[in-house]
């Protein structure tokens, strides 16, 4: 198989929700199970951090450096998938996300914010301050999950 | 609320696979959940770049570069998802990337080392080198895709 040809297949079996014309043309589903992606994996990689800031888990610096740096990635990747094409998708998302969008907006800039000052912390090796920046990027998980979306 | 207790229920209600204990107990459904999930952004990440490279798509460094970069987090994190305790889980994973887990292995590394590739070239402002990278990251797609999944 040529380049092209497998460039092709590979577009199409691997984002089946692109049109390949225009970036803003993913399907509202796939945007949903790709924002929902990005929320799963900030659990993967949040929820041991969190366990060590509340003393459940063992501290280990360098786990948290590396979730820290990965965290990083993912705190970037949920908005985009937050488009009003996707309304009416079943999801948890609350109305409020449209309806007060430079609050949600705010919400979004504050965990990013305190996700890099965790990166910061990470590299600086003080475990005190670690914890406490692991503690404010729980925080700032909180400050969209209780305005804009469901309670579980 | 104070901090314990938020970063405990926090630990709670986002890291819900994990015991808190230990970071290799996490049950066998979230692993699959999230490994998946991690697939899904690759798509989402990688398919415009496809889309690009594969000429359907107009050409732009900047999302190249972008794309890149979150890919490179990416292609870090599935790979501890496919721990032996998840074979009965219902998913696309064959059995032989239990059976052959180093050929599986040298699958991943693959793929990682075309990814850095990219990372590298999409830097550099080569046109030509970074859809060639691009390229080149498909193939490792496949060199798991084929040997390791269900076809669909």
């Amino acid at each position: 198989m040529n380049m092209k040809l497998l460039l092709s297949a590979l577009a199409l079996a691997l984002g089946s929700g692109y049109t390949l014309t225009a970036f803003s043309q993913v399907k509202p589903d796939v945007m949903v199970k790709q924002r929902q992606a990005a929320m799963t994996l900030q659990g993967k990689y949040f929820g041991p951090m969190g366990g060590m800031a509340a003393g459940k888990v063992p501290y280990r610096a360098d786990v948290v450096t590396y979730n820290a740096s990965l965290l990083d990635a993912l705190s970037r990747m949920p908005w985009d998938g937050f488009d009003a094409s996707t309304k009416d998708v079943k999801s948890a998302a609350l109305p409020a996300i449209w309806g007060e969008s430079a609050k949600f907006k705010q919400a979004q800039d504050n965990f990013q914010d305190a996700v890099q000052s965790l990166v910061r912390a990470s590299k600086g090796g003080d475990e005190a301050a670690t914890k406490a920046a692991i503690g404010g990027v729980g925080k700032t998980c909180g400050g969209c999950h209780q305005n804009f979306r469901q309670k579980q």
